[in-house]
């Protein structure tokens, strides 16, 4: 197969950006240099928050900023395009109607690999931009999973894990994770999807359970096998 | 000051250039995601290795291919680049030559930090192509220190690190390293530079000592500044 580059729109959190060019490098099956994929990445920090967009708590939409890294990734070489975060995705759309790029669906692959998991009652954890545009529930229900959110003070807790510790660059607080996990367990999930890149970034410094579907690893595995290389055994 | 964007030209090695990456998002004084330096990444898996064409194994000049990602990542919008490889700086006077953007000289600020820490005695350790070229000795002796290289075995050690384990993808030997430390500790030297990426990697991975000046940090820190950005107090 063909090998293909891979652009990453990224700075959509600066951390998770780098977390997923780790994992791509760390998972390619190389024995050198040369036998990795071919990247170009942005850390654009000149994208406007998802979140506060979707809740209107800001008018700067995300969408013309995302669709012009896309083109200055088009023209240094990129063919197939990554988005490392979870709460851009509420507009894959918009983004992949305005680039001529294949753009990567990493909820819809993380909903697939929930279900091929085995998943039945499946918890999402994600920023509230992200629960409020429903697009991980909706992609779980297609697969006949039943999606199971948080009540508003666990989401609370999770966009302060984000926004407060990750987003902030402070260490992951293993006590609000434990608040977060002992509410999806009473609420009957049996896996949980890690649908915020920073919640990946969380799962890398407190090594979080298996139960955890983490997106960006998905996304990482995904774009991987897209750009034609072949995953580590 | 006025912010700039930051070119990075990576893939040599991959795994160094997410770790600068990470470095420099790490140590930018910043509370949120749009706090960070802008920033456009490459990985390049086909920039040929610096050392086979140092040494002559090889006639593939990596000088070119670098010189192309440098245009890649001017016309992407990046105005200050950093090459995340030491070896690559023994052709820094063909690279500055062939760009119009700034590039940071990675040996030069290494060795004015290590005079910095107070110095006397620096040993070197590189790749083979670096140590050749004397890139570092030369730096290092224009602060008035004194360079140490290690003997034919040592370096043997050193490249069997950087190539069979870090670019391999396999973990960093310990072992490996305690031999290296007691030879450079042997021949007298009170600072050794880690003046190849991938030894970052092994300092990352294994935290050896406070006596290490780390190349790659170094330039991570030169890079923020560069870029108009304060470093992390």
């Amino acid at each position: 197969m063909t090998k293909k580059t891979l652009g990453i729109i990224g700075g959509v959190g600066p951390l998770a950006t780098m977390l997923i060019g780790e994992m791509i490098v760390r998972l390619t099956e190389a024995e050198k240099d040369q036998d990795h994929v071919d990247m170009i990445i942005t850390n654009n920090p000149h994208i406007p928050d998802r979140t506060a967009f979707i809740l209107g708590k800001s008018d700067k939409d995300p969408v013309p900023v995302i669709l012009s890294d896309a083109e200055r990734l088009r023209v240094a070489g990129a063919e197939i395009l990554a988005i490392p975060c979870n709460t851009a995705h509420s507009f894959f759309g918009q983004i992949k109607e305005g680039t001529d790029l294949t753009v990567i669906d990493m909820i819809g692959e993380t909903a697939a690999r929930a279900a091929r998991d085995g998943a039945k009652r499946i918890g999402i954890l994600g920023t509230t931009g992200t629960i409020i545009t429903g697009v991980y529930q909706t992609a779980c229900e297609r697969y006949g999973m039943t999606a199971v959110v948080p009540d508003e003070h666990i989401q609370s807790v999770v966009m302060s894990l984000i926004y407060d510790d990750v987003k902030a660059g402070k260490p992951a607080d293993r006590e609000k994770w434990s608040i977060i996990k002992a509410a999806m367990d009473e609420a009957g999930c049996d896996k949980v999807i890690l649908g915020c890149t920073e919640l990946s970034v969380v799962n890398q410094e407190l090594a979080l359970g298996a139960e955890c579907i983490d997106s960006l690893l998905v996304l990482a595995e995904t774009a991987i096998e897209r750009c034609g290389h072949t995953l580590k055994g």
